[in-house]
């Protein structure tokens, strides 16, 4: 189905990409086949009435979530939901049954739910009475639902390398000054991509030069309200006073060189989704260990000339042996402000 | 006006990319702003009559080389142009007559002719019933004009960086291999580019190293019928036995390193266009001295971790000096017999 389905409003498609978001919350803890869900009630001028998502086994569904936070102003209301309601009494009853008793006028959701148990939601609300629409960004919420799945199947985190590289490679010039080399629209696309994700992983070596924050905010430098885990891996002490040891948002030092001990630590703490932010020493042991399950590089129309590789050395003598990544997509994102524009590349190196 | 103008035909249009490439024939000498025209006759089936492109001041202009070479076949054909038919006596007598008085039953062209003292073909054409299509490729044909109108202010032939690179940054692997980074599609397009030019310069380095052909061939490997000029550049002596040094085109040995010198040593040959081809160190001294007027960059999604950099040391200490040229194009070029895709940037260095 097309995710511009013609017949949903723009504040249908803004609301369904806040689901999208709601539904990547970090700190959800993963029971088997537990389904990240977000919800978002609108009233009938588009304006958001309340919000949920799904946050575990034997809590409330989203859509439940959301109903009771909105109580009496559910009614006659659009619920954006990213999958189907479900339509089985669990630890927590059908969601169908809620959104017809909460007098709901409009549903949409993107994904059908596959699950058998669970089936039959749109049928239920159509028999009640409720317009349906489905489809609404459905490859967005396919994806974002790979995601948990291969992190379940996998046992430990999902792991997307973020880097922003210049037309010739470089991530930092000859003096290890690295700001800016992509534009305000691919910094602004990144700290959506972090909003995804429930840990941030970089090595010791970028906190030692750059002495980063790891964190998420938004246009106006504002941090967002939940944040991800930050995680810096290696064996080097962190300096008193580092940034990523502030109290904006927690931080682990994993004392190890050891990628795959280091996934199964944040495993343990309920980490599904690193963003691995370099640098490139580390990214280069996450890429040799087989452990990069998705990368997103944005290319800057810069050049350098000189400074550092985006990435360490991978141990690849000739060109028979590059890595060569399967694109899942390519887009330009235009500058801002009279920028130059990025292109952002999204790999995918299990498959090549 | 829009490129896919609707009332031409599949054959008009690609009647009018072989035209602009016939307009860019190496070997027309420049003399004040004499244009670079290509012109193809076709059939009433859309079958090429003739071709004829203009050579120089003094020599016929393309639509009467074509016709010259049609005959009698000119009569009902289409004349296929890159610029609108001049209608001004000059040495030559106006195309207009010559296209009335053949025959000719529709005239497609790109450009309309700004040069007040050759304007009023289209009317004239009309006047005398034949068929006018205008605008058909316009941004392909002025962009082609300003190349050589840029060579002509400038006293020295336009030069277009050409370079492979993958994601990070490097144009060959550790053992210097770089045999491909990047996919047929990009080599396909690259040969297109070389094509359009009149001389492939690279550095001894390159020669050394690589023992490239620097020959333009088609899809099946064979050799075009007009070679541009093969320059190599640099004071080492070229081993006997190089490719480069073979009877497929002509080469020159420029035996400096001055970029601007060896430019002036092209321009007296009558040499408007350069691809310049690498290898880094090279291209690295061609934009520290700002001769450089377009960067064609192929970027493949492909990681080496180690190898040569694309580009040599441009003198740039830090990120607020980093070269930002001006992205005036990106293309992805789907990959053929299920390789990966690449993405084409444009970029001209002259505008940050
Ligand atoms: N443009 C971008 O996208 C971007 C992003 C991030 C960073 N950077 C740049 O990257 C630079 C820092 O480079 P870097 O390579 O030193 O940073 P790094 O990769 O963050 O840190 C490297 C350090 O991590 C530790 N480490 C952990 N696991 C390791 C393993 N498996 N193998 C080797 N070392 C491991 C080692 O330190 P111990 O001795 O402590 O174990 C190592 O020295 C900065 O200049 C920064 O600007 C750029
Ligand atoms: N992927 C691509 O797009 C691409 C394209 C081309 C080459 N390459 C790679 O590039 C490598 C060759 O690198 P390279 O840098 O040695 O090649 P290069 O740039 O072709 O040649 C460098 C040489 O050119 C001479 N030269 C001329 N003008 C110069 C100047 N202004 N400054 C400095 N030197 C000047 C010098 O040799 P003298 O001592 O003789 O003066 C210098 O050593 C090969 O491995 C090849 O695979 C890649």
């Amino acid at each position: 189905m097309d995710s511009t389905a013609g017949s949903t409003s723009a504040a249908e498609q803004a609301a369904m990409r806040r689901a999208l978001a709601l539904a990547a919350t970090p700190g959800v803890p993963m029971v088997a086949d537990t389904r990240r869900v977000g919800c978002v009630l609108l009233d009938a001028e588009g304006r958001t009435v309340a919000e949920g998502h799904h946050r575990g086994p034997g809590t409330p569904h989203a859509e439940a979530a959301a109903l009771a936070r909105a109580g009496e102003a559910a009614r006659g209301a659009t619920a954006v939901v990213t999958l189907e309601p479900c339509h089985h009494t669990g630890r927590t009853g059908p969601c169908t049954e809620a959104l017809v008793a909460a007098g709901v006028r409009r549903v949409v959701f993107a994904e059908t739910d596959a699950n058998p148990v669970a089936a039959g939601g749109r049928a239920r609300l159509e028999a009640a009475g409720i317009e349906v629409e489905a489809g609404l960004l459905v490859d967005e919420a396919a994806a974002l639902a790979a995601v948990y799945r291969r992190a379940q199947q996998q046992q430990r985190p999902y792991v997307t390398w973020k880097l922003a590289a210049t037309l010739d490679g470089r991530s930092a010039a000859a003096d290890g000054t690295s700001r800016w080399i992509s534009g305000r629209a691919s910094r602004r696309d990144a700290h959506r991509l972090r909003a995804a994700c429930d840990t941030m992983l970089v090595g010791t070596g970028t906190v030692l030069e750059d002495d980063p924050r790891l964190t998420v905010r938004d246009e106006q430098d504002r941090p967002a309200p939940v944040q991800p885990l930050r995680a810096v891996m290696g064996l080097r002490d962190l300096p008193v006073g580092a940034r990523v040891l502030d109290d904006e948002a927690d931080t682990v030092h994993l004392r190890t060189r050891d990628p795959r001990s280091a996934l199964a630590e944040l495993w343990v703490r309920d980490r599904q989704r690193v963003l691995l932010e370099g640098g490139p020493t580390l990214a280069a042991a996450f890429l040799a260990d087989g452990l990069v399950d998705e990368i997103v590089c944005y290319v800057a129309p810069v050049l350098l000339g000189a400074g550092r590789a985006a990435v360490g050395d991978l141990g690849i003598p000739t060109i028979s042996r590059a890595l060569r990544p399967r694109v899942t997509d390519v887009t330009v994102l235009p500058g801002l402000d009279g920028e130059q524009p990025d292109v952002r590349l999204t790999l995918d190196p299990r498959e090549t």
